[in-house]
């Protein structure tokens, strides 16, 4: 299948979840998707290497053009909020480092993109990502989580491609 | 000199200060310091990949044994805190990967160990830092406060081996 190859990320620190799609204008095929859970007993600067050697592996294995990383929600608990904060910022340099443009969604976007609403509950995502991916297999919701996050990117990019040729014509 | 080399890193989304050190006993010399700055303009992804890089060459350079990395601020504004912990992320991760022992610092306890209280001014750390390392040339005040960070951490593991020496006896 021609297109391009995109890798989703949904960074936590305890589980990123992670989601490999082809995208050929509409079509989307499944690539690959898994997790990347960190020990809750290492040092925090251990539980980071290992998020980040995951996502290398990943990375090398299937070769994504593109990546696209799930926003976090700010949430009012500071510590929380840095510590994810921490995980995601590897979840950005994994892609970035090796060269690949990274875009950034918000979960409500993700959402939208996936079930048509910024308001879908956890089931539903997982629910229309086996829909739109009926080959997907992915062991928890971090990953389906993750290929949502792909399938947003690739909706968003085609929507982006149309507004430039349209501009170019 | 013998004795062990300790690396140091303020980490901040703008600029990161890193600073090295020798340290055997009671000793400190003063190996190198300096500062990774990242584009604003560049993508967020793009930053962390430019500190990752910074921080990377500088651990190839100086092959430090053991980093030390200050814990952030924790403030009310969350989106500023989830952008330090991106930063601060990247800066646990890079020793970490190398498989270097990684050890985190209270701004509070950092200041106590330099200058002797926890509220010290700006000016005071790298006046203090100026004068336990006399050869110390650091171009800004992250690299003086990340030289801070490492003599902390030559402060505590000091500590910690007398008191292990202390419970063997």
């Amino acid at each position: 299948m021609p297109g391009v190859t995109i890798l989703g990320i949904d960074p936590g620190l305890r589980v990123t979840g992670w989601g490999v799609i082809r995208a050929d204008g509409a079509r989307l095929a499944f690539v690959a998707a898994g997790s990347v859970a960190s020990d809750s007993s290492a040092t925090l600067a251990d539980r980071l290497a290992t998020i980040h050697a995951g996502l290398c592996s990943v990375l090398a294995d299937a070769g994504p053009d593109e990546a696209a990383v799930e926003d976090s929600f700010v949430n009012r608990d500071g510590a929380a909020t840095l510590k994810l904060g921490h995980a995601r910022g590897i979840a950005l340099l994994v892609p970035a480092a090796a060269g690949l443009p990274v875009a950034e969604y918000a979960p409500n976007t993700v959402k939208k993109a996936v079930v048509g609403t910024g308001h879908a509950a956890k089931g539903q995502i997982a629910h229309m990502v086996a829909r739109l991916l009926p080959q997907a297999r992915a062991a928890d919701h971090h990953a389906f989580d993750a290929l949502a996050v792909a399938i947003c990117h690739a909706s968003h990019r085609r929507a982006s491609a149309r507004l430039a040729s349209g501009v170019a014509a």
